[in-house]
């Protein structure tokens, strides 16, 4: 989602790059850095080393401002129709109150967007977006296909309760109900008689809740709760983690893929249906695409350095020759060197093999490792 | 386009806020603040006060990275169909070589975008777009409807020359012939062997022109050699000026107009074709607009104040009761007060009304005036 680098270049503000309810008491709670997403603010950065921030994260509890992860929400007879054409995943048997990681395609099968998607009831859909305008493939789909849709963003901003210690602290909140959640599983909530909408979801590893705010005022007041009651646990604020979200191989839209790669070729599998007649837009092109193999495939690598700041692609070579990209990559204090994720092309996309990169000017040998790291 | 507050807060880097081949040279160049753009770094700030840019570009010449203006080419037999279908300008009369400012609206003639369309031939056009993925659109509206058109983003990267030197400056690289292109004309202008797209046009009102640079080595080469000899005119680096476009009533996708509104509410009335046959979304949703008149209207603002900064919409109230929102705002050192970019309620959109907002917890008065600011 994000990286936690630093620029040393401030960011200027503008209406544009949109605020959330959240700004003016993160900004009070030693944020350093931003970057945006969906045309808004989302926090990069607190006080604390990334690696500090890092151990926080796996060992207590964070309320991050993810208000930035925008909903596009699709209601109507033939939503489910729309929502369906959009996914390559099979959605026949999906049940209300349920997420599912959906990955969207255009006809030709390239990546657009890899949503949560919230089956709210078989005629409203959320698709808890990553950076990218689904809204207006969704309405240029529906306005293409004379479909009967309602596509609006609505005012949802979400709160991110992330970490080992998420469960108690939501229980203190929210009473014992909420820990009987299941993972992608979402219900209504009460906090001093508003309801919120709160999944067991999140993006880290470490376990934990996205309360998906509709009602402002009482968020906040939920928010301010929650920082009050998690002095025990050691509450703090953060924000997607570039270190654990490697190490955990959740990939980002707009680093890791986008627009140019496939579901294959970025081993989303188990999200591809091939299997029956569902239609969806890019599926006989999958269908090819899996016959023949995929010409380029998702990597791990890992490199012997103790530090790395990536802000764009990074060639990598054999033997001189370009085979692929680093697209990410951060140094890991797990596994005590850079780790990285890498598009590798055919037939260099093979476990155990050593590549070459050259960081901050200098040549450097890596070897290309399967994901999720281990 | 953009801001350019400074917020103390620094830009988190990181692959899916795509660098420019120009970001390497800005960023020694005396680059203060970034925005970002269409999923690009924009260069907000330079060194020096807002003021101080401001009297340099209105009077010298300033070199933009303004690659962040990215381009969606729409190809194809059915190409100037899906155009035409997307914005409310008629561009059945539309020549070759010729650019074209068209508001992009959905069947709700909501604003998705307000790109400069370039006709390079009747089967290929460029959308040179604001801040929103309409290339998503353009695809969805393609697979619905059945279009035959490609639809891409090109490897372009706008270099922006601004500023009344741009004009002896440019001839001193092109020649003669460059100063022929008329306001919103194109064409291919050579520079050591490759061939620029340069169209004279851009994001201010001090005259200059956009190089469509599609030849990267060629293209440094050119930005180099502009600051080489551009010497003797003072050029500098720039970016989108906060002062100037506000003051040129350059209106910015994102800050003073979005989804929620549409064109006749914009004051786009001239690009608004309601006139004859020709078929484009939102056209009958207009008709009814434009019969029962807009119940909103942007408006400018004038306040007694010497600076603001302004991040997110201002409440505008007329005895207590909400009748708008400050959407951009700045302090002129023309008019020698704060003028504002504001959306205003009906009955309230009229000339010499004062009205009440509060600017950093005090409350300050204001006058409603027409756009441009006279």
């Amino acid at each position: 989602m994000t990286s936690n680098n630093m620029s040393k270049i401030q960011i200027a503000k503008a209406k544009r790059l949109r605020s959330t309810p959240y700004t003016s008491r993160i900004e009070k709670q030693g944020l350093k850095a931003y970057t945006t997403y969906n045309h808004m603010l989302l926090p990069a950065a607190f006080e604390g080393s990334l690696e500090e921030t890092y151990y926080h994260l796996k060992k207590y509890v964070q309320i991050w401002d993810v208000a930035a992860e925008r909903q596009v929400e699709i209601s109507g007879n033939d939503a489910a129709e729309l929502v369906q054409l959009m996914t390559c995943r099979d959605l026949s048997k999906s049940k209300d109150l349920r997420c599912y990681y959906c990955p969207i395609i255009d006809d030709q099968a390239r990546l657009i967007n890899d949503p949560v998607v919230l089956r709210i009831n078989e005629n409203k859909w959320w698709l808890s977006i990553a950076d990218s305008d689904v809204i207006l493939f969704a309405k240029g789909l529906a306005i293409g296909k004379n479909y009967k849709v309602i596509i609006t963003e609505p005012d949802v901003n979400i709160m991110a309760v992330q970490g080992p210690k998420s469960f108690t602290l939501m229980e203190k909140v929210f009473g014992k109900s909420i820990t009987d959640l299941k993972f992608f599983g979402f219900d209504y909530f009460d906090f001093k008689g508003t309801k919120h909408l709160i999944a067991r979801s999140g993006w880290s590893k470490q376990g934990g809740y996205e309360v998906y705010v509709e009602h402002t005022k009482s968020g906040l007041e939920l928010y301010d709760h929650l920082f009050e009651i998690g002095k025990e646990f050691n509450v703090k604020p953060g924000c997607p983690h570039l270190i654990e979200r490697i190490e955990s191989a959740l990939l980002s839209y707009g680093n890791d893929f986008d627009l140019n790669d496939n579901p294959l070729e970025c081993g989303f599998d188990k999200y591809v249906n091939l299997d029956n007649d569902i239609e969806f837009l890019g599926k006989q092109k999958l269908i090819d695409i899996k016959k023949s193999g995929v010409s380029k495939k998702l990597m791990g690598v890992k490199i012997d350095l103790d530090k790395i700041n990536l802000s764009q692609a990074i060639d990598i070579t054999i033997d001189s020759k370009r085979v692929g990209e680093v697209r990410s990559a951060v140094y890991s204090p797990t596994f005590n060197k850079v780790i990285a994720i890498a598009m590798v092309d055919k037939p260099y996309f093979v476990e155990d093999t050593p590549i070459n990169v050259v960081i901050d000017n200098v040549p450097k040998t890596g070897i290309l490792c399967n994901i999720p790291f281990v």
